[in-house]
This record gives C-alpha cells, structure tokens and sequence, in this order.
C-alpha cells in the first residue's frame, strides 16, 4: 500500500478495498467485521446501551496513550457506566489527505490491543478522507453496543441523600498530559494520561453487591462537571477536596499551570454514587482491583438547593460550578 | 445562544449544556434521548444490525438535501440493506469554530425530519468543536441499530446463478448533483440528490415474497462497486446497460463531463439480487411504492469467472470494473 493516504483511498473503489484489507482487517479481525456487510449482524438481548463519541485529540500520540487507545476507552467506559457489559464497537475514521499509513497502523493497533483488553470487538467502520488542511490528520468516532446480561440491569444516574461518592483513581491525568504535550512544556517526570477501560473497575464494584446509585466516567468537565449534573437533582454534594487523589506531579503543574483538577478530563477515572452502609466493601472491592487501587471516598450526598460545595485543607468551603467556557479544547 | 459555535461549545461544560439544550434536544426530543445518560438504554432482541457510516459531504448543502439528511438516510440505509428494521441512531458532529449555529439548527431539522420519516429514533449523540481550518464546517458520524423484528431475518449477500439484479430508482443523481453543486457550473435544470431513506423500499420488496439473495445501497463507487464486489463469489454478472435507469438531464451531464453512471455515487437507490422466478412479483412490489417507481430489472447473473460487464446499445460487450483510484472525493 501507498506511504500516504490519498482522496482516492476514500473513494470506494479498489483502494477503498486495499486499505480495508491491509490495514483494518488485520488489525481487527473476527469474524462479524469479516462479514464485511454494510451493517454487522450481532447477538444482543431484550435491551442494549447503545453510545457515540467522537475524538479529535491534538495531539494523536501523547504520554500514556494515543487517540485509537482513547477511542476505544471513551465508547467502553460510556457503556460500563451504564451497566451494560460492552461488547461491540464501530471505528469510523475522517483522515486528512497525506497522513502517513504507517502512523494509521500504529492507530489501528493501539485501537485493536485496547479493545482486546476490554474485551470488546470492532465489527463495522467506515473510512472518509478530506483534502489537506480540512482535518487534523485523523478524527476518530466509535459507537458501541452494550448488553445487560442476566445480571446486570440499566442504572439510572439519581444520587440520593446519605449516599457517598467514590472515585476510582487519581483525576486529571488526562487533561494535563495532553495538555504539556501539546504545549511543549518541559516537565519531569513527564505526566502520563490515565486512559484505560473501566469495563473492569465497574465489574469490581458491582459485584462487590453495594447498592450503587449512579456511575460516570467524568471526562470533558472533569469531576466538577459530573457532581453539578447529578447535584441538580435536588441535593447538595460536598467534597472533602484533600480526599481528591490527584497524582503529586499532576497537582504541581496544575498549580504552575493555575488549572483546576476537578475541571480536568479524566479517561480512566469511576466516579459511583453509593448508599453509605455499603461504602467498605465498595471501597475494599476497588482498591482490590489494578485500576482502582487509590479508590477513596472524596464527597457527600445531602439534602439541599442543587448546590456543589469543596471542603479545602484549611476548613474553608468553596462552592464548585459547572465549568463554563473553554477550560481545554481537543482534549479528547 | 451565540450565534456562532465557538471551541467552548466543545468543553462539556456550561456552553456545551445550552448548545445540547437549544438546539438538539428540541430537534430530536424523544424519551430515551432526554434520559441524557453516557449511554442510551434501548429495546432490542436476539440479534440487531449495527452500523457507522462517517459523513464530509461538501458542500454541506445541495439541491435535493444536505448533510443531515444524507448522515440519517446513509445509516438506515446501511440497516435496511441489511434485512433489519432501523431503530435507533446516534449523531457525533464535529464543528468548525465559527461555524453559524443557524446553520447547525437547519442541519438539526434535517436530521429531525429525516428519521421521522424513516421511522427511526436519535437517541445518543456527541458533539466536538476544533479550530478553525481544522475541518470544513462540519462533518459528521452516525451510527445505527437496527432490529431483526419476528418476520425479519439477516440478509447475506450471495447472489445465486440465475438470479436477476433489479434496480430500484434512477442511478448516479446523488453524484452529480453533489459535483454540480461543488463545481459552480450551470446546468439547467439543475440536478438533484436522489437522498432518501430505503427502509419503505425494502419492506416493499420483502413483503413481495420474493426470494431476495442480497440487496445493497450503492453509495461511494456506484453500481459498478456493488456488482463488482456480488460477483466475487465466482459468477459472472452481465448488465443490459439500456435498462440502467438514469433521469435523462443526469445522463446528459454525465456525457458532458466525461463521467460513467455506474460508477457515481447513489443516496437513495436499492440493488436487488432476486430469484428469476419471483422477478415480477418483485417488480410489481416496487412499482407500486414511491420511491420506486421506476423500478427495473438490470441485469443477470450467470455461472462465471467474477466478472461483470455491460452491454451496450449496439449490442457490444464492454468490461465493467471495480472503480479505482479518485472518482469524485467528498461526495458523501
């Protein structure tokens, strides 16, 4: 196959069929996406959890990982929070004429390893390709399909007063990592972006049988933007900011940099609402588990007026609102 | 709202709230959407079809649709081709910065307007913005799921010796109207896209009892791509290329710019590979629905060595081949 990508490899025709072939079909393969149907035929169930996200990541390749690993993670972690187990996935790409194919198979292995570790697999995509300077190399979106096996049930996302909120993992790795990378910004260690695939943080959590209220992955927005959305429901949450884990380096540039973690995207981070009697073995299930080893209690559900309010080191309370604005643009 | 989309609309905070608010949800409203969970909970069975199709059509509006329109009808296209009844969608734009939000509200109406027609929900949907020269206004990825109801089983694509293929509307409008529209030229009268959702044209033919082997949408690539790629399998496929239908002023066009008919793209004409024997049933099936009118039966597979060709009006026989290389980019 060509080194670069051309218009002519988007057009349908006999190059359309080469790049299929030798860069997608090896990557993927299983026999549904072998099918090569203009629709994949899947085993489903009475009811699915079905989610799209698109991902424009500048730059492709960061510390961490690289926009096929997180476009596999954001569409998993999407359905894990859901209830759903995640089983098949779409890989639609919009590449910029002249993107090398080497750097497309790089992607395309990242996209494949991801979705092997979470145990989903690619069963359709489609390729579109634009004239230069009408992309940013590549745009990925995946869409993908849940199911709710017998033991698992859709999971509305109604916090409740007394309920303590959990989170899995350190926050805002994501967004700083990007972040210095695409600034050059000279920082050590080099802060690395924590995406992953929660498919298995939520199995932790749900088998460890705590009533489990809502769950989230807090991606654009950060944490703050997912307590403001479930504190609307008619209570307050207050976090007890020094419980925050936030990697010792991360929160030194995020002081450096004046950037609030709680704002930051995360792509490897559970934040679950769960009723306070079952918060020790929550709590002991997570921290049991590889990805969620830092598990900590870090807010509070009470009766209140819709409000988000942070408890800080020296007793303060400061409130926390919905990020207005640009905080960081094509951080995922 | 302000009435260009700026790199904040994209940040999943405040901005990105009232973007959702004002303008998609009003659009698409329906109850699974408005739960505005990571993921939508749908109703499903045994097996569904699943589906992505990535959209950079330019311009974004053409006589006959747009680009909302053409993302809806390409994705329950892709479904209905499939044997499933489409169900659900979802909707992933990604946004130039200052692009007008008037627009984006049109684009919305499209969509709205469009799955209503073809019996289909929006009920999950993404939304990034990138810089300006970063994208070309906007482009965008659905997805979608379909159902394969009681009386609905997968549809394989093996066309069977002595099969006839039935076309089911006029070929290549959708390329030439999108070339057209691009090129500034002047035809009169000015060519329109043939974009329109299938799922009635496929229940028409299946209701028919006809014994139908495959059906595809011929989109990027034309018919010459899909007979092509039926004949594969080791038969030979050979076109009556005066049955082809073609709307007369889009033939003319064609012969003007030096384009085959076969090979341009389709948005809303379904290829069937049928059972000689339950031909006119097929036929008449067709005939009777709206968007098939002028149904018509265009060629015939025979034993063979995976070749297609045409024959002419004199009566010669030429060669028909898989497309290759840039026939016309951006057309869908």
């Amino acid at each position: 196959m060509q080194e670069k990508i051309t218009l002519a490899h988007g057009s349908g025709g006999e190059l359309y069929r080469e790049m299929v072939n030798e860069v997608f079909l090896p990557a993927y393969s299983n026999e549904i996406l072998c099918e090569l149907g203009d629709s994949a035929v899947c085993t489903a169930g009475e009811r699915i959890a079905f989610t799209t996200d698109g991902f424009v990541v500048n730059p492709i390749f960061f510390p961490g990982g690289d926009i096929g690993r997180l476009c596999v993670c954001g569409t998993v972690n999407d359905l894990a929070v859901s209830g759903a187990v995640p089983q098949y996935l779409s890989v639609s790409m919009i590449i910029e004429a002249g993107f090398e194919t080497e750097k497309l198979r790089c992607i395309c292995k990242s996209i494949a390893d991801t979705a092997s570790e979470a145990g989903v697999r690619i069963v359709t995509g489609d390729t579109k390709v634009v004239e230069g300077n009408k992309a940013d190399g590549i745009y990925i979106t995946t869409s993908g399909v849940g199911v709710f096996t017998a033991d698992r049930k859709p999971l509305g996302q109604k916090v409740v007063q007394g309920d303590v909120i959990i989170c899995s993992a350190p926050v805002a790795s994501h967004g700083v990592a990007v972040t210095v990378a695409r600034s050059g910004m000279d920082f050590s260690p080099v802060p690395c972006s924590d995406v992953k695939p929660l498919s298995g943080v939520v199995d932790a959590l749900l088998s460890s049988g705590a009533e489990v209220h809502a769950m989230r992955d807090p991606t654009r927005g950060g944490v703050a933007a997912t307590l403001c959305e479930w504190a609307r429901d008619g209570v307050d949450i207050t976090v007890d900011l020094k419980n925050v884990p936030v990697e010792a380096s991360v929160s030194e540039i995020c002081a450096v940099l004046g950037l609030d973690p709680l704002q930051l995207a995360n792509e490897g981070v559970l934040l679950a609402s769960v009723a306070k009697k079952d918060c020790a073995k929550a709590l002991e299930a997570l921290r049991n588990y590889q990805y969620s080893t830092s598990a900590a209690v870090i807010a509070e559900v009470e009766s209140g007026n819709s409000e988000v309010w942070g408890i800080t080191d020296i007793g303060t309370k400061r409130r926390i609102l919905m990020p207005r604005g640009e905080v960081l643009p094509r951080i995922c």
